[in-house]
């Protein structure tokens, strides 16, 4: 079979920087990855006016998978000089590509990826020691996509947000496989806020019902409301180990949330996919960082490419295949994270305190794979 | 003028515990209010019916202010025994009593009542002092009140999050009255999702114009992405001291998550008003803790009144204008809760390590007064 081709969207910011490294890791641990560079977002603006150009969307259709850096920044949208109107915005470069390659389970771990990073958490030791959980969030439905209204000259405006009962099961069915992925499996927990939602009412049901009837092995969902589980992440996220299963926007705020927790942003890694991994037919996976574009700091080479480096060992697990490799990855990860005392490198970039370059990050893990 | 008539609705599980203690505080600070009890949420329904009977209604519209415990239970809803049909939920009244009285304006300090609780957060020390600020939510508009649709023949069920300039130009002007409070104001910080939803969008424009056409002294609003906020007020949550204005949904999920930053639930008022309170119009005010019925621990005498006692205090101040009185409540509290070291009684009920009782609290607060 011929080589996977591996789409690489640098994007805006420290997006190019992060996946440079990101690339490097690959092609350290699966030379036989083929790869080509689009346009994605700010940059895609700028050179062919669109946030998402076709040729970006053709590549990505036809590849094995995608990593992406980061996209947006403050000189977009940019403004007509003669006609004072808005361009188009980076992100929905970003909301154009979810939709248009179906990517509609998201995937974010909230792990630390090494012990020693624990004291870096905005949260005390002893809260925050041994949570782990992975929020799967509904990435193309509900209130993103739903009709809308702009104000009108009534001065309303509105959004809907809509679920169908497909759209509930494919993703409650990436919840169940992750869930079975370890032994014993790990606890489904679904949030919606069916108290006052219809959606939340009908999510809450095909979910239940989803795991009942196609994955009667599994013990039964939980479900907690969505104010509720803000409130329980922060004063005891251990209570939510397990598959944090939720709508768009919940997944949008909870996600966030989440990953404030291991102390940087810098270190977390997601996944964007269009069915379950490991099945018989093909799945198309979009990986990221879940950090911004850091316009701030762009150029500087002092950005953290752990979280692309991490969101390229998802891309090996979910899209090749590769689970072996996607440990190594990980592993090497750890070791150039973990403390000199505890055998590691204890290298750290500036957003932990460190003073590691982005490239040394990098560096440092092809050197421990 | 006539004596000042304050509604009391008990509620369910500890509801009845913590009013009880507020009243008792109220009763000491200005005993020339008179009180009446109404039925509200699980014990209504068990009544009547219905969680919001018209009597507690014809009630609350006559009265100068509601002071409400808590609803809810696992026993409700109930189901018919013979047709298993499912019963009126407590919640519903809280919605209705919201809409029925026009209670626009939900106002949730996240402060610490007395230093000495700093470290009951489950944020670092370092993280968290200094952090104080106001979450005012729009409490009878958005996806909460907008039309929706049930599961229907095609498996689909929607929310509509809809805004209009008037609900959007009222809420801010509460968010501007709380922030001329002080001298300097504090910086408004307006929560939306405008790079996604049209009713964010609205809601942003109609905040910033309402800020600068009828508060020109006041300097412009920030504006925060509801995910990016959810994130800070964990990371860094200094950085949001001031007032938190948003819309319903996001309210809900963000003080929420807001309250568990001083470590105890049971520590925090809430005032849900129908207009700038202090102006010439009469407002309404109903005011309650934010924790809720907590069924595990009714009946035991060991729930913490505070929060009931802090929304008293909140209630002297908002509906009655008896600034002093609402000051002395506040006082005595911190107190009651400040340790022994700083000269107070380190009172401290079951949720915060201790052993005093709900009783107790509520008399060390009426002797401190
Ligand atoms: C940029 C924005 C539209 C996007 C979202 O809200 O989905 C982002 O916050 C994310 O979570 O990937
Ligand atoms: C009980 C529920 C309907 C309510 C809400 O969502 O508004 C509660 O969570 C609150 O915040 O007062």
């Amino acid at each position: 079979t011929a080589a996977p081709l591996v789409i690489l969207l640098e994007g805006d910011g420290v997006g190019p920087e992060v996946v440079r490294e990101a690339a490097k890791v690959l092609r350290a641990v699966a030379p036989h990855i083929q790869y080509q560079s689009e346009l994605l977002g700010g940059s895609a603006i700028d050179a062919t006016g669109v946030p998402l150009p076709q040729k970006t969307l053709s590549a990505c259709r036809s590849a094995a998978a995608i990593l992406l850096g980061a996209v947006g920044g403050p000189q977009w949208p940019r403004k007509d000089a003669t006609t004072g109107v808005l361009g188009p915005r980076p992100e929905q470069g970003l909301l154009e590509i979810r939709k248009e390659l179906d990517l509609f389970a998201n995937i974010r771990p909230c792990v630390f990826p090494s012990d020693s990073l624990l004291n870096y958490s905005p949260l005390k030791l002893e809260t925050v020691k041994g949570a782990e959980f992975i929020v799967v969030r509904e990435l193309t439905g509900g209130i993103y996509f739903g009709e809308r209204q702009e104000e009108n000259a009534e001065g309303e405006a509105w959004d809907k947000m809509v679920y169908t009962v497909p759209e509930i099961q494919r993703i409650t069915r990436i919840a169940a496989h992750l869930s079975l992925l370890t032994t014993p499996p790990r606890p489904i927990i679904s949030v919606d806020k069916a108290n006052v939602l219809a959606s939340s009412r009908l999510w809450r049901r095909v979910v239940t019902q989803t795991l009942a009837v196609e994955f009667p092995t599994l013990p039964p969902p939980t479900h907690q409301l969505v104010d509720s589980c803000a409130m329980i992440m922060v004063k005891n996220p251990r209570a939510l180990n397990g598959i944090l299963l939720t709508e768009n926007m919940f997944g949008d705020i909870l996600s966030d949330e989440a990953s404030v927790i291991p102390g940087s942003l810098g270190l977390l890694p997601s996944a964007s996919l269009n069915g379950v991994p490991g099945g018989a037919e093909k799945v198309v996976g979009l990986y990221e960082p879940i950090h911004g574009s850091a316009p701030d700091i762009a150029g500087l080479g002092i950005a953290n490419p752990i979280g692309t480096i991490l969101s390229a060992a998802l891309l090996l697990r979910y899209s090749l295949g590769l689970e072996k490799e996607a440990k190594v990855v990980e592993d090497a990860v750890r070791k150039v994270l973990d403390d000199v005392s505890s055998g590691g490198l204890g290298l750290r970039t500036k957003d932990l305190g460190g003073d590691a370059t982005t490239e040394q990050i990098g560096d440092a893990v092809v050197t421990q794979i």
